[in-house]
């Protein structure tokens, strides 16, 4: 028998030792970081309140109960038990019963009515019916990357299991090494902006955190040096991402052709904008002509394997390893990723991108920990001189060029990321016209900005908390205001809107790269009387940062695709204050507050100048040993 | 038509053009990093002095020219012309044909006269023979070591052949990333001393320098580790040896039970001395009892894949790598070993041991190279207070303990190392004694030591300049006086020795954990007329030490098993100063006078604190970037 079947076997007299007499126990077994206990008395279980809880805290696992296949209630007659006690008013838009293993996930758009308050309307459920429900929130904007993921993993039920029940028996294996050490090795993102990815490894364990790609470079992380994937992809025990920025995650989905079979390890907002992004990041090379790295099935791989992780929850995922995953600020699902290794043994945190004070999305970054002894730390904006704009006065400014705008008769033209600098400026943006403050115009959305919010509006638990009890309570979702209206027409529509009323338009790329803006900026382009406005970090090299510097004669390709030229005489302004990142100050905040302060900070994702400026600043402030590290170094920590 | 095999092509297509008409080339190939070039007319070749040279100089590559087989002079012919052209003085002992390269090795006592000025003797042997001769010295005292190590390749030499086939094509093979970055990887050694592996690598390279054990601990390298041989030892190109003792060459044999098949860059010398060592930790370690880690066919291994190199030679191991390996003054062979990387990319040297100050044994070690960036530096004796007693003065004292004992009637018992301490005592007793400082008298030598002197007169070309022309040119072999007297009579000669006139006894282990030293404390342990003196170090924990500090009760174990406890009375001395490591003062020295001096020192090879004040030294007197790494860690150095 092996070590992991005995380990069960104990855990199964354990149950059979605490649970009353009459509650059978038929089987247990390991689903991802989940143990999960078969009855064929899920109703007498449910009506033990207390007893899963005081299993869990006795076993220290996180346990979920199923009912034995053999016991079940046909389907038919619980949908009308479950629909019975859920209320009317949850709005549930789907029940799905899953006969082996005896779950029904229910889909609603109250999902806190379906769970009750400490999860009483879901022990209903089990009480009344015997099955195990799982709750998912209805859209409220139709989002259809959410659906696409939810159709999709329903449908790879099966093979999902036996992933999780394979990731859960190497995730409970039985320790090998006497040694004790910790090792951080630096794959990209060093003294550089792009290309996130590290490994943190023990005697035990090998963790790959975050596998991006350089924006605006063809560069990629070191995936194939030996202490990598050199070895085999299958020594790598787990993925952890920490947000769905490219830059971290597009070559996720490339660790699976390369052979990598494990779990990937991140809320569920970053594995769906993780999709999001990664199937357009496919679709933008091959219209550019290259040659995509991996396929759209290996994003369906990388979707399969992941294990989403709230907030806050302290996870297995290796013999020796717990995670930890907090907010970051950065964007939606964005984690500081926290490890606690051994049994006390060491802590450390990797900040992933983070913005230390709140904005109108989302809450600042967590950095409250119960222990952490080395912090890996971005620096983008690390450099002496890196401080930009507060939020309020930012957003004084964009209101101000709005108005000046609207008063001489012209159109506002706003270039913004899909993911995060969009919503955050609808929100800017409801919020004044509701006031007052601007006009009340037609607020365009083109590209995937209305796409992301829907991604958004599916997990208010993960945005600021206001505007999240905004969504839950006062049902006054500011993304679904009226002036929002989504380019869906194409070049006609854009057509009629830039010769219509005054309006606000939205659009992406950001960095005026490609996508819709293009064609935004040869309608709105030649007319003085309109601005486009920045609101994001323009790179060296591309065409917004030209702009920004005053070009003004910009070439386009026109329809007979010969090269022609266009002459901008649009205003051009530029508002910074809106980024997702810490500026310098922030990032001083962020280690200055922290708890505790770490021993040691590794700066990362910055330029050379950012990350030596931020390290010898944290050293001379806080007398912390600080590195700069190169890429492709290996630190010891313990 | 693979890329070496045309590369071969080319070249032999060059030397056709360049040859005169009437030479023929039916073949070249690659034997390790030689070129061998086959001809039908190997006399003419060698007729035309320069003309091996100039395509040498033109190829940029070491060659060497070999009769084809066919046109082989037989062997009884070959052996009158070749006895014709040598002188007789030459001593010659052995002649042995190979039919299949036309090679002919000669064994001479002075291989200088087979050799002639600038080769021009063995270039007549060609001539009048048409074979190729290869000249080996026989040693002025017989080695078993020596003369099994040359029984066993001339046994194994179509072996050798292949082997030294695949590695010339390895060596030779295309480059294939465009990338340029110079790693280093600590495996051991770091903030102790023992266990030296270090691995170097680069884009196209991964080649390991050391793998020896720790002594005193059963801590070795860390080679399991992804980045060792965890991505399987064929991933390592070439292993570098830089010394013989056996933390640095224990597991060297290791490698190849792991599957390691490359080859040993290594000295002549070290690589006898490693199988003298590493057969004799094998037996140490079946005496007491423990596994030994690989067997005996393993060492075997691992001469079967030395390729030798003398100092000075500029050699081709990779196709970005040339290793030059540099006298380092510590023991016979040992070798400060310079890598060059890419084409003028980066240099590195790996002190290895050294002793930077002449010796009577060796020549300081070398510190003068075209280039080096990076030093990783041995700093055994680096901290703050680590002076020792120059050379002059610890002659002076032992000279005087030995005078003082002699006059009051007693024995001078000195447990030394076997290699190189032994040796260096010899020296300092034989011109004592020459010189009338101390009286006549025998000097008896017990354990491996005599061994080790035979390997150290096979190679007089490693010794300090005046000693080696002492060898050569006035046939005044110091190590060859009568006062020395092996111990070959076990345990009846010691009791003799004991009882006899008054004599010194040099005998193993040189910290008293072993071996004869052990016999020899029973005999004049007990005796207050004799002198215990201590000329090397002794490290915590070991017997050696214990006396040092004044324990006068020694536990024994008696003929019958028991355990017994033996009273010392013999007085104890320490006579420091003739340690093979530089001290504080040699190692700054060595960095100041280095030339050029190294950007980036590594101190390595000394225990924590050692290593953290030659580090902060070094950077403080000559503003070098320096580091004190721990194990486990990989340095990107460009
Ligand atoms: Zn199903
Ligand atoms: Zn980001
Ligand atoms: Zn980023
Ligand atoms: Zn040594
Ligand atoms: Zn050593």
């Amino acid at each position: 028998m092996s070590a992991v079947d005995q380990q069960l076997e104990d855990i199964q007299a354990t149950i059979e030792s605490e649970v009353p007499p009459d509650i059978s126990v038929t089987e247990v077994k390991y689903e991802g970081p989940e143990l999960v206990v078969y009855t064929r008395d899920p109703k007498k279980f449910a009506r033990n309140g207390d007893l899963i809880r005081r299993l869990a805290s006795q076993l220290r696992k996180r346990i979920t109960v199923r009912p034995d296949p053999a016991v079940l209630t046909r389907p038919d007659t619980a949908r009308e038990q479950i629909m019975d006690v859920i209320p009317d008013d949850a709005g549930v838009t789907d029940l799905d019963f899953h006969e082996d293993t005896g779950e029904v996930v229910i889909e609603a758009s109250k999902p806190g009515m379906v769970i009750g308050r400490h999860g009483s309307t879901l022990r209903d459920i089990t009480q009344e019916s015997g099955w195990t429900p799982e709750v998912l929130r209805t859209p409220p904007l139709e989002s259809a990357t959410v659906s696409n993921v939810r159709n999709f993993l329903k449908q790879e039920r099966d093979e999902r299991r036996d992933i999780l029940e394979r990731v859960g028996r190497q995730i409970h294996r039985e320790e090998m090494s006497d040694d004790e050490w910790v090792r951080i090795t630096t794959l990209g993102c060093c003294r550089e902006v792009g290309r996130a990815a590290f490994l943190l490894s023990t005697p035990e364990t090998r963790i790959l955190i975050d596998t991006g790609d350089k924006p605006g470079s063809d560069e990629v992380p070191y995936l194939q040096v030996p202490e990598a994937l050199g070895a085999g992809a299958a020594t790598i025990d787990a993925v952890v991402l920490t947000h769905a920025h490219l830059d971290h995650s597009a070559l996720i989905p490339l660790l699976f052709k390369y052979g990598y079979d494990g779990p990937i390890y991140t809320t569920e907002p970053t594995r769906d904008l993780m999709g999001l992004l990664t199937l357009d990041y496919l679709d933008v090379a091959s219209k550019e002509g290259r040659t995509p790295p991996y396929g759209s099935e290996m994003v369906r791989e990388a979707i399969k394997h992941t294990i989403p992780l709230e907030y806050g929850d302290v996870t297995d995922i290796a013999p020796d390893v717990k995670l930890t995953l907090h907010n970051a600020g950065h964007i939606l699902g964005s984690a500081v990723s926290h490890f606690h290794i051994g049994d006390g043994l060491y802590n450390v945190a990797f900040s992933g991108d983070i913005h230390y004070d709140d904005t109108r999305l989302f809450n600042g970054a967590v950095n409250d920990f119960p222990r952490v002894e080395t912090l890996v730390l971005e620096s983008t904006y690390g450099g002496r001189n890196d401080y930009q704009t507060d939020q309020e006065d930012a957003e004084k400014q964009l209101i101000d060029v709005i108005n000046e705008t609207y008063e001489r008769g012209g159109k506002i033209l706003i270039p913004a990321f899909a993911v995060g600098r969009s919503q955050e400026i609808m929100l800017v943006l409801e919020k004044a016209m509701r006031e007052g403050k601007i006009p009340e115009m037609p607020v365009h959305l083109d590209g995937m900005i209305l796409e992301a919010t829907a991604i958004h509006t599916t997990y208010p638990e993960y945005l600021r908390d206001d505007l999240r009890d905004q969504i839950f309570h006062e049902d006054a979702n500011p993304f679904l205001a009226d002036a929002f209206n989504q380019i869906d027409g194409g070049e006609d529509e854009r057509m009629d809107v830039a010769e219509d009323e005054q309006s606000i338009i939205l659009s992406t790329s950001g960095m005026v790269t490609g996508g819709p803006i293009m064609s935004w900026l040869e309608h709105i382009g030649p007319d003085p009387k309109s601005t486009m406005v920045f609101v994001g970090y323009q790179a060296q090299g591309t065409l917004g940062r030209r702009i920004q510097n005053g070009w003004d004669e910009i070439p386009i390709s026109n329809d007979g695709g010969r090269a022609d030229r266009l002459t901008l005489k649009v205003d051009v302004e530029t508002v910074d204050g809106f980024s997702g990142h810490a500026d310098r100050q922030g990032l001083m905040d962020f280690v200055e507050t922290m708890n505790p302060r770490p021993e040691k900070v590794l700066c990362v994702h910055g330029d050379e100048r950012s990350t030596q400026e931020l390290s010898s600043a944290l050293y001379h402030e806080y007398n912390i040993r600080t590195f700069a590290p190169k890429n492709l170094e290996t630190f010891r920590l313990i």
